[in-house]
C-alpha cells in the first residue's frame, strides 16, 4: 500500500487537523473531531446536517459552509459516522430551527443517522439520497445506493436553507431533488482501504467495473474496457432511462471523478455524456466537473444527472462558500 | 493503459471540446483549438498568457479567467504548444496593452515561447518559472524546473494585471514571486502517457521518486517510501532551505496531489507540513490544497512556499473567476 500516511490509526485526525488548518476561515472541529462545523451559524436557520464514511472527499466536509452543510460528521474510511457524532453536530449547529440530516442510502450510515434522530431532543427530518441506478439493492444497501448526486441535493439544499425554508419545505424539496437525480459510475482500477492495506477488489488490465459503487463494491458487471463513448452512452442511457425526461427538460451535468482519474479525460467524458443527453433532447444548462465524490484513489467517474425548473436552478446559482464548492462571494 | 478516451489522437481535442462546453460562462476555444481564452478581454489591460503541455490540468487552462490568464496555450500531452498557438492566442486577446507570457522553465516551452516572442508584432514580455528546488538541471531543463508554483505566480501577476499594472510593472513582479516561491515533490507512483501506452517510469511497490518532476522525470533519489512526516520534513525542508526565510514571515501554502492522491492524504500534508514550517517561525496565512497542476494520474505531491508581504497577499486574495480557482466572485 502506498499511501501519504503517518500511522492508519491516525491518518482520519491528521488529515481533519489539516482540513480545519487550511479552511479556518469556513470551518472549525467538534473537540473531539466529531463533526466538521461552519464557523457562523444563523439563529432561526434550519441546521443541515450530513455525514458518511470517510475517502469520499471533498463529500462531505468540504461541503461545509455558506450555502450548503452545516456540518459533517466524518466515520473513518468507508464506515459510517456514530449516532454520538451526530447528536453532537446537532447540539453544535442547532438555532432551534431544527435540523434535517442529508444521509446517502447505506444500511450502516441509515441506522445510525436513524437512531441520533430518534435520540435527539430537536426537531428533525432526514432526506435519504439514493441516485445511484445501476442496482437495486447491493453489498451495502437495501434498495438503491446514494451517490455524487448527494453533492447536487446538499447544494440545493442548503441554498434554500440560507434563505430560510423550513423543516417541512426541506424535507419535502430534498426528496424532490433526490428523485430528480439519477448517477452511474465505471471503475476502471480499484481503491485501496488503508486499514485493509490491500485493493478492495482485482481486475484486470482490460477490464471495467460498469456501475460499481463509491466503495468499489460491485456493479452491474465486469466487461472488457470499451470507448469513452461507448461508455457514457450507457451511464447516460441508464440515467435517461430512470428520469424519463422530456424533450426540452433543462438539467444539471456533473461528470464526477472516483479520485484516480485526470481532469483530462473527465472533460472528454463531459464531451461524450453531452452527445447522449443532446440526442435525447435535454438541455445540459449547467455544468460540474471534477473529484468530488472520491472513492480514495480509484480510477473511473460517475455521470449525474439532475432535472431542474428555473427555481431549481436559482438555488443551484445562489451563493456558496465551502471548501470544495465555491461561487457568487 | 486505462483511460477514458476515445482515441489517442482525438483525446485532447475532446477533452478541450468538454472543458469549453462545461465552463462556456468563462471561456471560448479558438477556432483550431489552439488556445483556451476567456470570454471578455478589456482594452488596456496587458493579456497574461501561459501555456504548455497537456496533462498538468487544471493548470493552465483551468487558470483562465478574470483575474488570472487572458489566455492558455495546451500542447499535446507532455509536449510544447507551437510557437503559432501562442501567435493566434496573442493575437486574439491582446488590446493593445501588450503581452505577458509565463512559461514553465522547460527546454520545448522555452524555446517555443522565445520564437513567438521574437515573431510577434506587439510589446511583449516573458516571466519564466523555475520554482523546483529538486533539481538543478534535468530531463528537459536547463536550470530548475518550473511547476507547482506557476500557479501563485498567474494568481498574483493575473491579479495586477486586472488592476492595469503595465507590462514592465508585470514582469518585475512575476520575477518577484517566482523569486519568492519554492516547490519540490515526491511520487508514489509513475503516469502512463497516452500516446506511450505504457508507464513513464517503473517504480518498486516500496519506493519514491524523492523530487520527482511533473512529467515524471528523475528527481534526487530513489528511496523507501516513508512516513509523511519525514516525506513532508524533507520536501519542506529544501524549500525552507532555498528561500532562507526569516522568523515571523507570512507565507502561502501550496499542498498540490499530482492527480493521483486522496483529498484525505493531501490535507494530511498539510498538517505534516505546518509542523515544520512552524517550527523554522513560518507563519501560513493562506493555504491552497488540491491537484491543481497534476501529472496525469501519478500518485504523489508537491509543497510550494511563496513568501508574502501585505501587497502580495492583497493580490492573492483579489477576485478570481476560473474554471479550477474561483473566489471573491
Amino acid at each position: 500500500m502506498k499511501k501519504l500516511i503517518n500511522h492508519v490509526d491516525s491518518l482520519l485526525a491528521e488529515s481533519l487537523d489539516g482540513f480545519a488548518a487550511a479552511h479556518a476561515d469556513i470551518v472549525t472541529l467538534g473537540n473531539e473531531r466529531e463533526f466538521v462545523r461552519r464557523r457562523l451559524t444563523r439563529p432561526g436557520k434550519v441546521a443541515v446536517i450530513s455525514g458518511g464514511g470517510s475517502g469520499h472527499e471533498p463529500l462531505h466536509a468540504g461541503f461545509v459552509g455558506h450555502g450548503m452543510l452545516d456540518a459533517a460528521c466524518p466515520g473513518q474510511v468507508f464506515t459510517s459516522p456514530t449516532p454520538n457524532q451526530m447528536l453532537a453536530a446537532a447540539e453544535s449547529v442547532d438555532t432551534g430551527a431544527g435540523v434535517l440530516f442529508i444521509v446517502k442510502n447505506y444500511s450502516g450510515d441509515m441506522m445510525n443517522f436513524q437512531m441520533a434522530a430518534e435520540m435527539l431532543d430537536r426537531d428533525n427530518a432526514t432526506v435519504i439520497v439514493n441516485d445511484d441506478v445501476a442496482v437495486e439493492n447491493s453489498t451495502y444497501t437495501t434498495g438503491r445506493r446514494g451517490v455524487a448526486g448527494t453533492l447536487i441535493v446538499e447544494k440545493i439544499v442548503g441554498a434554500a436553507a440560507e434563505r430560510g425554508d423550513n423543516l417541512a419545505a426541506l424535507k419535502a424539496l430534498g426528496d424532490a431533488v433526490n428523485k430528480a437525480t439519477a448517477s452511474m459510475g465505471v471503475a476502471l482500477t480499484s481503491c485501496t482501504v488503508p486499514a485493509a492495506g490491500k485493493p478492495t477488489f482485482q481486475i484486470g488490465a482490460d477490464e471495467m467495473e460498469m456501475g460499481v459503487g463509491i466503495h468499489g463494491e460491485p456493479g452491474r458487471r465486469r466487461v472488457k474496457l470499451t470507448s469513452a463513448d461507448e461508455i457514457a452512452a450507457e451511464l447516460t442511457g441508464a440515467i435517461l432511462k430512470d428520469l424519463s425526461l422530456a424533450r426540452g427538460q433543462q438539467a444539471i451535468l456533473l461528470v464526477n471523478g472516483f479520485g484516480g482519474t485526470p481532469m483530462l479525460e473527465l472533460y472528454l467524458m463531459v464531451t461524450a455524456a453531452l452527445k447522449v443527453l443532446r440526442g435525447a433532447g435535454v438541455e445540459v444548462v449547467r455544468h460540474l466537473t471534477g473529484s468530488y465524490v472520491t472513492s480514495l484513489e480509484m480510477a473511473g467517474c460517475s455521470i449525474t444527472v439532475t432535472a431542474v425548473d428555473a427555481p431549481l436552478l436559482a438555488l443551484w446559482d445562489a451563493p456558496v462558500h465551502t471548501a470544495a464548492l465555491r461561487w457568487g462571494m
